[in-house]
């Protein structure tokens, strides 16, 4: 929970209020930013399609379109005064666009989600700030298939470099005749691959970084992430690693450098001596949900506070450990409700089940995590 | 933060989702209680007079209407499948038709409601359970003021029977020609008053009760409120007194008998060996505003599990200490949100400041009490 602040950019001690705040993408992560707008007495004005998303249920100002569709998209942004966005996946002509405009404020900047939402040139900036990750190369071809697998000297991971998350995307080359099998995929992404050589960690961390407009930067703790299929399903915290706080500060130079604004989830390779980073999302993360009970602010609160410069609180742990486990559709049937539940409930709104798809989460908190982790996975099983 | 388990009434254990909630009113109660909503998946209905209004601005489910436009109001509850309300001064004829109604669950119930919303019927009660509040007579006429200087022996207070609230609708007979004086007030309440002998306080506290429909209670800390013109202007807790536990006992006694659901405000006053109760709200209340922040669970979320007959989870405090300050408006500027606050704001989305206005609040948690009450009110400087 590091902090570290450089020079003030923005110099006005208050804002204004009413102050309005555009929200582009209608998604769990939209309504939880949504929902402390609301708190902190911010208009949230949502753009998203369809009136019965997850944040476009939990505000009156709610502007239904598509992000493809450039003049309704302007109308909403001409009204707010900052905007921010839910997904890295804006389509890249349209960050173009945005960013040529000066107003509103956007954060993080059109620019760096343009460089930060395509695989391999966010493997380029992690490269250029000497940030440990796994060595990769681009992939274009059938050739380029078999050029991987020597290069990289062995078992790879082929990833698009546009659109993949939660494993869709994500395909693995395990022995040499994988890569005459992964040609198949190629036609699947026009903007290409990169390999990424395979990295054999022994479990998978994650942390929330932020850096406001004003300069100030403050870390979340480093915690553990469980992943199946590609999806996460628990996170448990905090840990610690040796390494952390060296990935941390080369981490935090990046941001400075970026002149990144806003939350973004970094996520973590320990192959037991090393740290390696995997992937950065320029957004609130999975793996930062806990902090809406664990801590003493919770990581959309600070995203937006980064947005609008206000100050970054010191953040405090509520109690020593904490767990939070995702609620996972397994079936169509509608969710239930459980009478009874020890842990902190956060469901989406989202009106359709279906196997796989995120509806909500569990935090709990306690002395002991190995205890907690127990409990919040058999807890879990009333949700699902 | 007593727990106290009775029989449960409701025998299912899980509640199928989506499940509609409706508010009566919009103002900054509401509001509070559907951003608790969200996070639980509920949808949150909210019927109110303007589509600007605190809780109307915070969910896409609004219905604007009068309370007193029966029809409109039924039309809203039909759709609806529980129902609670932000203020207990639905007018009693509204009251009245809605306990008709099966369908949605109200909690409170509207025969409670009206029991409670009338001044002298809520002191009946408060004497029917044998609970310490101050003597009273019925005031109609003239001739009662001069009564109730008698038999009250001295120093009243007289209390509008319906409507008042934050000193509105209150007024003082502190010498025998006061009496005479009153008298002009007498129109201005068709419903009539009460006189309350004058308790001569050392402090004033309050405490949040709440029941589930499953019959299980809770109470949250103790705390000292200070008023200002009959307004709330700051809380801090937790406070001890040795006649607490009696007082709560009794407290929860009256709950469980009158079959309340919900959380119950309760004002007290400390005459220094006695506690007497002042008022019930039965409500969420902004003596309760700090649990947002200072509790693991808060007033909000806690009034909605009570409704829904979910489990009243245990409550921790998070730091010994809270202190919440109220923001009040101190003219018509619009408010400013500062960059740098060290609490935890709340604000309400209200549109136009005005002097005296509830505009949100500030919660603060910290190891000591005094040091944190100082700093809340010099911090609240910046907002005001």
């Amino acid at each position: 929970m590091a902090s570290h602040k450089t020079k003030t950019t923005r110099a006005s001690q208050s804002l204004v209020l009413p102050l309005k705040m555009g929200f582009l993408g209608g998604g769990q992560l939209a309504r939880m930013m949504v929902l402390e707008a609301h708190r902190l007495g911010i208009e949230a004005h949502v753009y998203s399609e369809s009136l019965t998303d997850p944040a476009a249920q939990v505000t009156s100002f709610h502007t239904q379109g598509k992000l493809t569709d450039f003049s309704s998209l302007q109308k909403f942004i001409q009204n707010v005064s900052c905007l921010t966005f839910e997904s890295e996946f804006v389509p890249p002509e349209i960050l173009a666009q945005l960013e040529k405009k000066a107003q509103p404020f956007f954060f993080p900047r059109p620019e760096i989600m343009k460089r930060l939402q395509n695989r391999q040139s966010q493997k380029e900036i992690l490269k250029e700030f000497k940030i440990p990750t796994a060595p990769f190369i681009p992939v274009l071809s059938q050739a380029d298939l078999q050029q991987a697998w020597k290069k990289l000297k062995g078992p790879f991971v082929l990833k698009k470099n546009f659109g993949g998350y939660d494993g869709y995307g994500t395909f693995f080359a395990k022995k040499e005749a994988d890569t005459e099998r992964l040609k198949e995929k190629l036609p699947s992404s026009p903007e290409g691959f990169v390999a990424e050589q395979f990295v054999p960690f022994k479990r998978e961390l994650a942390a929330i970084l932020v850096r406001s407009s004003q300069g100030k930067m403050i870390s979340l703790p480093l915690v553990e992430t469980s992943q199946v299929n590609g999806r996460c399903d628990w996170v448990r915290g905090p840990v610690h690693h040796p390494k952390w706080a060296a990935l941390k500060k080369r981490l935090f130079s990046m941001l400075q450098k970026l002149n990144y604004v806003g939350c973004m989830g970094v996520e973590i390779f320990d192959t037991g001596k090393e740290l390696w980073i995997n992937e950065l999302a320029p957004r609130v993360h999975n793996s930062g949900h806990y902090s809406q009970n664990a801590l003493t602010e919770n990581q959309f609160a600070l995203h937006l506070k980064a947005g609008l410069g206000l100050d970054l609180p010191p953040l405090q742990l509520v109690l020593p450990q904490f767990v939070m486990v995702n609620v996972l559709g397994q079936s169509s049937e509608p969710l239930q409700l459980p009478k009874s539940m020890s842990g902190h409930l956060h469901l989406y709104g989202k009106l359709e089940n279906r196997t796989g798809r995120k509806l909500g989460h569990v935090n709990y908190l306690g002395p002991k995590g190995a205890a907690l982790l127990r409990k919040a996975l058999q807890e879990r099983k009333k949700l699902q």
